[in-house]
């Protein structure tokens, strides 16, 4: 058998919502790499695998899955959420990319962050919107907030994964402060943290009521558009569709 | 026990994309409401049930399952996809709240084909993006414009859903039009059409070489931002992260 990675999303963290599909790949695969987080919630179905958990940056985990799919193994690298969203999926295909390395690749997706958070949160996504990540590796600062601004300016509803990263509350204030100038204090924003934690914790306020310090590095923020409205502790982002049309 | 209702997401239409999770809210419902598509994928869970196929209007679902969950039932609606994205959960939620009714939701994530095409297609949701619906009955033609247009000047991936919708190819060749002049003719597009079906087709291209006619009804198409390039089949979102960092 010619040598496999499969990049393998389980989703927010909780069992129930691990796809069968992922547990096929993770049953194929001869080698699962994974940070702790991953592998300790399949445990279960690694016996007899060889494991590796160890701190790897995304590019030593892409080159380590090569080198041993090159060797001809079944390589499974897991990740939290989906590996094509904020996660691994691109750092692979670049490293294969810049190198023009032939690997078979396989991604299986899973539920990503802000499909978990939408559920939860009511039915924020109901209508167009932007996902954007404040990581601090990620592009300058100056890209990140125009994309912030774009969004907000086109009244998308705006979800930003890694609200804090490692520089702190800076930067989502001033897309808080820009949000509430260009899409008013009184629009919905919903706030997901610790998802599938059991500290999980849900926060459904207006911008003109949010405390930063609500804000945490694992939330997930949704910023609702013009037609949000608040119901009870949900966001309903209304849909701009004629009722009598039966939407 | 006080009725409740469920939104059941199923993700893309395979068997093994269905979570734990949703089997769950489905055995738990003695009402299963959906569109033949989405029972037809779970009929072996729905015996024993009263089972809704008719033809219905997102808010004669809404109607109706608040109905029976009103009388005491326990009644799931199933969602292919996720029931929050371009599904029913903002219609229901709108119609509980304009009646101001206390009924007890609750939405069961699945996966949706944003997700289940970033796999198929290599990594293009690698960075900031952003969901447009051209379907024709959602806001008006200019607000829908405006979002792509803000999108693709914010260098932000494009995800479009119902690229078609009952107008036709109008819609989506002016987007293509903008996108080529504001993001260039070299840019990747990916798009993914019939899903999880057996006759799903990916086409992976640039936008110089797009063929209008291969966007279909049931097409999701991705543009990629000025950082996505090609390797083989596969599109890639460049990260902007520095390699020297392990990104």
């Amino acid at each position: 058998m010619n040598g496999k990675i499969w990049l393998i999303g389980l989703g927010p963290g909780h069992p129930e919502c691990i796809t069968p599909q992922a547990l096929s790949a993770i049953a194929v695969s001869r080698i699962v790499i994974g940070q702790p987080e991953a592998t300790r919630l399949v445990y279960t179905y690694l016996a007899s695998k060889e494991v590796i958990t160890s701190a790897l940056s995304p590019v030593e985990r892409s080159a380590l899955a090569t080198a041993r799919a090159t060797e001809g193994h079944q390589v499974g690298i897991l990740s939290i959420g989906h590996p094509g969203i904020y996660a691994i999926a691109s750092t692979l295909l670049a490293y294969l990319r810049r190198r023009r390395l032939k690997v078979e690749v396989e991604i299986i997706p899973g539920m990503t962050l802000a499909d978990y958070a939408a559920a939860r949160l009511g039915s924020p996504l109901g209508g167009d919107f932007a996902v954007i990540s404040l990581a601090d590796r990620a592009s300058r600062w100056a890209a990140i907030l125009n994309r912030a601004e774009k969004a907000l300016e086109a009244d998308l509803i705006l979800v930003i994964y890694n609200p804090l990263g490692k520089l702190g509350q800076r930067r989502i204030k001033i897309i808080m402060d820009r949000a509430r100038a260009l899409r008013g204090a009184t629009t919905p924003i919903g706030l997901l943290t610790g998802a599938a934690t059991p500290s999980e914790e849900i926060v459904v306020t207006t911008l003109e009521w949010l405390e930063l310090d609500d804000i945490k590095v694992d939330t997930l923020v949704i910023v609702g558009d013009s037609k949000t409205r608040l119901y009870g502790k949900k966001m309903v982002a209304l849909r701009p569709y004629s009722s009598r049309l039966g939407y």
